[in-house]
């Protein structure tokens, strides 16, 4: 377990280092969670206490359109933060499912802790703030993706920018992430 | 101009209220800019010395395919951040294009400055951390909306969401930003 509050704190220093003494109060906030391979960390209409922080693993995001057809809108895997961040913001229910496509390992922070966090330590803040505009602009580049590129263009991007995770993540879901058919997928791949 | 900065100040105590010391403080960081319709406030591969806050007017964000087409990414009109982020964090040269659709007016404010408030006063962190925050939210939506709706449903969501905005944008436009030709968004309105 040390070694992942080793990672956690890495992870943060990143951005913002921190004095022992603030880490300590820091690393007080997180939980520790894991789950299997098909768990939900999320299920849509249920309230969303936390954020969750990676610390192994890998998890989907997605939603169930009216025809029961899956639409991913992202993959987590280590050193990545996922949650139903609407849902958890505002405490209302969510409308994401999030499950895990391998076991899964997670610190989870609640949002009376994050909050507190924030009041506390102006440097986690900071830190927060960074990641949430490094996370606004890989969105728009997401979205720019989807109006503009190819589903080749997509694929080859996605291969450039995270090519561990095109190792890890079954083909079908890397369809339904491109917004592809599994074919069209096939005939990229061959 | 005073209203102008009232205006700023309200936007910013919505979120974090300021001592009167504190509020001189970051007025200073910003300076006043104005554009006339069709004058662009950002060009693709110049360099992005600011982002901006609307005071008055509205802008679109958006990039050109290879063939000429424009895709919208956003909108933006009063009290509405937009910048090309990505490049203005890394302050390296824009991707994409922001021009005015009508006559406008911004408070600028430059990375230095922006980073400068950020140490001096810690409430301005979290101004700028809960709204990246939001804006994540709001651009995850914006994914889900491309990946899941039907035009007629991403139309309908719109005029919900934004009626102003449907009235004071071309339907060209509004077409372009909604990924439908402008055919199909005339039989949306019809």
């Amino acid at each position: 377990m040390e070694e992942y509050y080793l990672a956690l704190r890495k992870h943060i220093e990143e951005i913002s280092p921190l004095t022992d003494q603030e880490w300590e109060y820091v690393a007080q906030c997180f939980t520790y969670k894991t789950l299997k391979k098909h768990q939900f960390l999320i299920q849509k209409d249920e309230l969303v206490p936390s954020e969750y922080w990676v610390i192994k693993g890998l998890l989907k995001t997605y939603t169930i359109d009216s025809e029961g057809k899956e639409h991913i809108l992202q993959f987590a895997m280590e050193q990545y933060w996922t949650s139903d961040f609407q849902a958890f913001q505002n405490q209302i229910p969510a409308t994401l499912f999030i499950d895990c496509i391998e076991d899964s390992e997670f610190f989870c922070l609640r949002l009376e802790n994050r909050e507190r966090l924030c009041q506390e330590i102006p440097k986690m803040t900071n830190f927060f703030r960074i990641k949430s505009h490094y996370g606004y602009i890989a969105l728009q580049q997401r979205i720019m993706s989807l109006l503009t590129e190819t589903a080749e263009e997509r694929y080859n991007n996605l291969i450039k920018k995270l090519p561990h995770l095109i190792q890890r993540v079954p083909k079908k879901l890397l369809a339904s992430y491109l917004g592809v058919t599994r074919e069209t997928l096939s005939r990229l791949k061959g």
